[in-house]
């Protein structure tokens, strides 16, 4: 039996003050430092150990990897960085607050930017994308820096590191951990549960909680489940789902 | 012309109190997290840029590594860590005082210890070998573990790394930093200036300055330089070099 572990980041700068982030850099609060810690602590007392850690290449996403190292003692473990694990790009929408942007959008039309499958947000103009300029996507094709992505965008950019690069290691017999965002996670999730483009709209990943898949040698999932108190869980989660509502 | 940038970790708790840490996974003082941040903020003002990382598996370096990581806003890089950049093992000498180990054996014969190229340290019982059952060596041949080692076995074991890792990525023309030990870096150092077994003895390495080294395209070097100010780096290295004296 096989095992991925996946954290959402602990809380950002842009979480607390509800601002759409998508590729902007931002970093995580002290609550969110403390989330990955006990994400860490939490591991660690369940037993669980890694061969390699995987992330994306923005610091909200690092950090929380480095905090919950840390705390598993475990700051040993090789780090592999990966612009496809970054959050889904916001496009035009990105630093914009959600509550402010349903105000002036409507609650409705906010929750397609949010949650749509296929209906990205107004794109960024190509001159205004910092992303074409920063050291960190230079190896890119820059065909392959977006502007704006829907989740459908996401997916298929998530996917090929899921086939080319997470699922061989797991397969391998490599014990896992992956440090990502909301919708790069929402992204994996829909695929390795097969769920609809309607479904999906409905998953909300709350920050700095372990997620754990277990998966045959086929690597088919046999179950998943997070780690911790559920009641507090669900909590966080439906604080996610209400954050694109005008107050 | 290739560049590698060396830096040994940031003040550690064992550095503070002057005992023998080896392979002993002793984190970084405050001192050492500002020598750390210190040195990333040199490196940015200097225009230094980096494609991959490399560490040791011992948390001072690691934490070093991120603190200078953090302070170049490059987080996003990946980071390769391995044993074999690991601090000398000092044996049955770890964790035991320097000076007080000089009173007990004579300042000549800590010296010896300390920086003779043949001469190892008393070697630990393998039973009472901690990194045996550590899971961060799991992987080893255990036979490649050592119970104590003389600079000439660090030698033998970074010079592979330096051979199969990191010659070739800077050949390739990534930019390598490299975070690592007083001895892992003086083995490195002996090498790549052909120093003597005689020579190497009086070297000493300060804690948290980026040591550059430029090479040409076969990997010659052409020269070699500490960033920053000489008079604090001269008065650092003295300070390391007079660690193993009684008071």
């Amino acid at each position: 039996m096989h095992k991925l572990v996946l954290i959402r980041h602990g809380q950002s700068q842009w979480n607390l003050d509800n601002r759409f982030s998508g590729w902007a850099d931002v970093d995580i609060t002290e609550q969110g430092m403390t989330e990955a810690r006990e994400a860490g602590e939490l591991l660690k007392r369940e037993g669980y150990a890694f061969d390699v850690a995987h992330t994306s290449v923005l610091k909200r996403a690092v950090r929380t990897l480095w905090g919950a190292l840390d705390a598993m003692e475990m700051m040993w473990l090789p780090v592999h960085t990966d612009w496809r694990l970054n959050e889904r790009h916001y496009g035009a929408l990105t630093g914009l607050n959600k509550a402010e942007t349903a105000e002036k959008y409507g609650d409705a039309q906010v929750k397609v930017w949010r949650r749509s499958y296929d209906v990205p947000p107004p794109a960024l103009e190509r001159s205004a994308n910092e992303a074409v300029h920063d050291p960190r996507y230079a190896a890119l094709n820059p065909g392959d820096i977006p502007d704006t992505e829907c989740l459908k965008d996401t997916v298929a950019r998530v996917l090929p590191y899921w086939n080319e690069v997470l699922a061989p290691a797991i397969s391998a017999g490599q014990r896992v951990l992956a440090v990502a965002h909301g919708n790069s996670i929402r992204a994996l999730v829909k695929y390795l549960d097969g769920m609809s483009d309607e479904a999906i709209v409905e998953l909300n990943i709350p920050n700095g909680v372990p997620l754990v898949y277990e998966f045959d040698d086929q690597l088919k999932v046999l179950r998943h489940y997070y780690l911790g108190d559920a009641e507090a869980i669900a909590a966080k989660a439906a604080a996610v789902a209400n954050q694109g509502k005008a107050k």
